[in-house]
């Protein structure tokens, strides 16, 4: 990787970006059509939240992606430009919120293939706040889909970590085991992807009794 | 304010930004010495934040702020530098996460009042994720500052909302009233702002009971 070490006329020193700028911004991860209606994956996810949201079920953002700002100018006042920023390597997963008095977080991955699914889609700092999540009773799972547009599948993180654990990220997970200790959704309509009902499954499964007093 | 219309040689449009840009990129608020340590209030915050992290006590991250991206620059292969972009209103609050199964959103503000607080420091969409949040038994408050850098109250978001809703933000919370609704935390070290300290007797006082089936 190319490094460069010069300083601004304003004595600020140039800082190497801590990352390429994040998959979202390629058009890598586009090539799915998702459903009928070619839409990303990320924006089905945030379409399904605006929906939730409108209709009062939960309340689940995406984060935004966190930047470090160097230089802002002010073409007039109480207008700003940033014209100068870069990509950080965010410290948590990208969604979460709040859904019948439980904290959700997830990710959103997809694969280019049919049956199996790479660990290495995952990244470090997403497995440690997963971890740390778990830690603190949060509801946390990742959503996952391949090839085939029709369907999602909702994957606890719990086993994800198992799988991470044991392989250390030079592995796949096949698709059936997927199916098996995943919730299968189908893409559709109000919402279109409809990850709700897995976590009411998901919450009876890990989370049947809440201790409401002070330990 | 002045608008400007034109377009990019590219052929895109340019936006008015959506707004100015935050506050915590101004000094306005940095005339408050926090404690001993001339920390401002989210600098003292986000060290709390990392304090209950790397302790395992809770995982709250301050959301990062929302920008819209326009152009990026790759100076080289793996290198983005982000060369036009715009602030964006953010549809949350500032901080969110997990705490003992419960999930935790905040905001914090300060005044340079002594003896009351601005209802006007908060802003509408605030307000409004603040009441989506606590329909889904979020414990949900907000971190305020007077003049007076050793104390930090934390004051339950229901309650700001009944001052809201009866005054629509024309008004301003005396101290004694905060003090009477809200907890008193004392500026210190380790964490600098021990807000977990009243979580606990805000859980206790709010969700005292709660339901593991589904509804």
């Amino acid at each position: 990787m190319l490094t460069m070490t010069f300083s601004y006329p304003n004595g600020k020193k140039y800082h190497a970006p801590a990352q390429e700028a994040p998959a979202e911004t390629k058009t890598e991860n586009d090539h799915v059509i998702f459903g009928k209606r070619g839409m990303r994956l990320e924006d089905a996810i945030n379409d399904s939240n605006d929906y939730y949201r409108s209709h009062g079920r939960a309340v689940v953002y995406k984060k935004p992606t966190p930047v470090q700002i160097v230089h802002v100018d002010y073409p007039a006042r109480s207008q700003a430009v940033i014209k100068e920023a870069y990509f950080r390597t965010p410290s948590t997963t990208d969604y979460n919120g709040v859904y019948r008095g439980y904290y959700l977080d997830f990710e959103a991955k997809q694969t280019k293939n049919k049956q199996s699914f790479p660990l290495k889609n995952y990244h470090q700092h997403q497995i440690d706040h997963f971890r740390r999540c778990l830690a603190q009773d949060g509801i946390c799972f990742t959503l996952m889909q391949f090839a085939d547009p029709d369907t999602v599948y909702l994957f606890p993180a719990s086993t994800l970590l198992d799988y991470w654990d044991q392989y250390q990220g030079r592995h796949s997970i096949p698709r059936r085991e997927v199916v098996a200790a995943g919730y299968t959704l189908s893409v559709g309509f109000a919402p279109v992807i409809p990850y709700l009902d897995a976590v009411d499954a998901l919450i009876a499964r890990t989370a049947p009794q809440r201790k409401g007093t002070i330990n």
